[in-house]
C-alpha cells in the first residue's frame, strides 16, 4: 500500500557550526518521501521549477519514488536559506523565495485518489482541506502545520484539522496552536480540535505521542554529530508514516514503534547535510539503531 | 545504611504563574533530604539561622532525618527570593540573601564520617573537597554544582571532582564545564574530569544518565499542572541516591531504576509549592508513578 505525501520541495543553502551546503535539494516533501521510501512505496504531490533538472528527478527515482505528481512549472523552484548556531535547535531564516510554490495548487494524479495513507506536509492549510476531500477512501491522514498558518489561516486550519487522523507538529506549535503552554494540556486541546493521533516533535529531546489510549516519550538519540537539523521533523514524520503504511496496524503499540521509526531517520537525517544521511542508508542500519533507541530506553522494573 | 547529604537548608519567595508562597522551607539539602527519606535513612549537614524554628526542625524529623549535622548560627538563614514565568523552565532570582550559609563550614559529626552514601550538594567546591577528603569509606559519592562554581572557581570545582564517582548536573552547566554544546561530547568530556557516573538534568525534558558501558534517557514526566518548579533538581538527586542507597547495587540496571526514581519524585514536587508535594506522598504512589514512567517509555520491540 503506498503512502501520499503533498508539500513542497526546495533547493536549501544551510549554513551551520559545522559547514555549509548550498543549493541542496530539500523541501519538506522531499525529505519525508526519502525517508518514508526506506519502509514503503511513496507518491509525491509537489512543484518544481525549471531548475529542477534530472539529477535531481533521479534522487526520488533511485529510492522508487513515485513522481507523477510531481509538477513541473515554469519559474525556478522553492528556495530557502537558513543557518543554525549554537546547540542548533531552531534555525534562523536567512531569505525564502517561495517562486514556483507561490502558485502551488495541489493535483492529485487520478491513480493517487485511491490512496489510504496520506501526510499533508505543511502547506496552506486550504489546500491541505482541498486535497483531504478528494481522498475519502485514507485510513489514515496526517497533517503537518507551523507558526506561520497558525497565526495567519486559524480559521481554515481548524477545519483542516477537523478533518485528518493525526497531527505531526512541534512543540512550540503545538502551544501556539492550543493556546497552553504546558505540553499536557496542549495536547488536550490540540486533540479536541480533531486529530486522535498527536504527536509533538521536541527536536533534540525527542518526540511525545499522545493517543486516546496513553502517553507515549521517546528521546532524541544522542548523537555525537549533529551537522544540519534541516529537514528532520518532515524525516521524521516520513520514518513514523512509514512505519505504519508498511505494516497497516494503528494500534497503540505500534503507533508507539512508528515514533521510535520516526526518531530513528531524523537521526540519520542530521547526521550529514541535506538528504546525504538518508540516502547512505541501508535497512540493517534502520534495524540496528530501532534497538539502540531500546537499549537508550529499557528499564527493568 | 544512611545517605549523606551536604548542601544548603533555605527559606524561599517564589512567584509561579501559579501562585505565590512566602518563607517557605527550601533549600537544596532540604529538598535532598525529604526526597531520600522516602528511600532510606538520611543524614543531613548543613546550616541554619536563628529564624530556623521548631516547626521547620519538625519537618526533618517527621521524615525520620537525622539532624545531628543541622549546625545553628547566628544571625539569618539563607533566603532565596525567585520567580518563574511561562513555560518554567528556568527561574530567575530576585534576591538572595546568603546570611548564615556565607560562612559555611560543614561539620561532619563524627558518628557520619563513615558513610557510604554521599551527596555533596552545590556549595563552594573548596568544601565539597574537604567533606569528600574526610569520607574515605564512601562507597557512592555524587556531586552537583552550578554556572557559579564553573565560572568562579572551576579548578576547585575540577580537583572535588577528580574524587568522585557521580556527577548530578544541569544540562546547561554541563555544557559549560565541558566547553562542548553536543550532549554527548559534553558527557565525554565530563566524564574525563573524574565521575564515571553522569546524570545530566534536562528539566522537564527528563534526564540522561552517562555510565562506562552505556547511555539512558528518561522523559519528564508529562504532568498537567507544574505550580513550582523549585528544588526539582535536589529532588531528583534526592530519589536518585535514595533509591542506590536503600538497595545498595550500582549496576547499569540499577542506575537506570534510580534515574527513574529520581523523576517520579522530582515529579511530585514541582506538582505543589516548596515541599508539599513530597510530604503528602505515600509509598505506594511512588511505585505506582514508577510504574507509569514504563507505560510511559515503553515500546516493544
Amino acid at each position: 500500500m503506498p503512502l501520499l505525501v503533498v508539500g513542497s520541495v526546495a533547493f536549501d543553502d544551510v549554513r551551520t557550526p559545522h559547514g555549509e551546503a548550498r543549493e541542496i535539494l530539500g523541501g519538506a516533501a522531499t525529505y519525508f518521501s526519502v525517508a518514508a521510501s526506506w519502509f514503503a512505496p511513496v507518491r509525491v504531490v509537489a512543484v518544481v521549477g525549471e531548475d529542477f533538472d534530472d539529477s535531481h528527478m533521479q534522487v526520488f527515482q533511485d529510492r522508487g519514488i513515485d513522481t507523477t505528481g510531481l509538477e513541473r512549472a515554469p519559474g525556478r523552484t522553492f528556495r530557502w536559506h537558513g543557518e543554525y548556531t549554537g546547540d542548533m535547535n531552531e534555525a534562523r531564516t536567512l531569505e525564502t523565495q517561495l517562486n514556483v510554490f507561490e502558485t502551488f495548487a495541489p493535483k492529485i494524479p487520478p491513480a493517487y485518489l485511491a490512496s489510504e495513507y496520506v501526510f499533508l506536509g505543511n502547506i496552506d492549510p486550504v489546500l491541505q482541506l482541498h486535497v483531504r476531500q478528494q481522498l475519502p477512501q485514507a485510513r489514515l491522514v496526517a497533517l503537518d502545520s507551523m507558526n506561520y498558518w497558525i497565526t495567519g489561516k486559524l480559521d481554515d486550519l481548524k477545519k483542516a484539522l477537523a478533518t485528518v487522523h493525526a497531527l505531526v507538529i512541534n512543540e512550540g506549535e503545538a502551544k501556539m496552536l492550543s493556546g497552553h503552554s504546558n505540553l499536557r494540556r496542549a495536547a488536550a486541546a490540540t486533540r479536541e480540535l480533531g486529530p486522535q493521533i498527536l504527536v509533538i516533535k521536541r527536536g533534540e529531546y525527542g518526540a511525545t505521542l499522545f493517543t486516546p489510549d496513553a502517553v507515549f516519550s521517546a528521546p532524541g538519540f544522542p548523537l555525537e554529530t549533529v551537522r544540519d537539523p534541516t529537514g528532520a521533523g518532515d524525516t521524521f514524520a516520513g520514518g513514523f508514516m512509514g512505519h505504519l503504511t508498511r505494516t497497516g496496524d494503528l494500534s497503540e503499540a505500534n503507533l508507539r514503534r512508528a515514533v521510535i521509526y520516526g526518531s530513528v531517520m531524523a537521526s540519520f537525517a542530521v547526521e550529514e547535510f541535506g538528504l546525504a544521511g538518508l540516502l547512505r542508508l541501508s535497512a540493517p542500519q534502520i534495524t540496528d539503531r530501532f534497538l539502540e533507541f531500546k537499549k537508550l530506553t529499557h528499564f527493568d522494573v
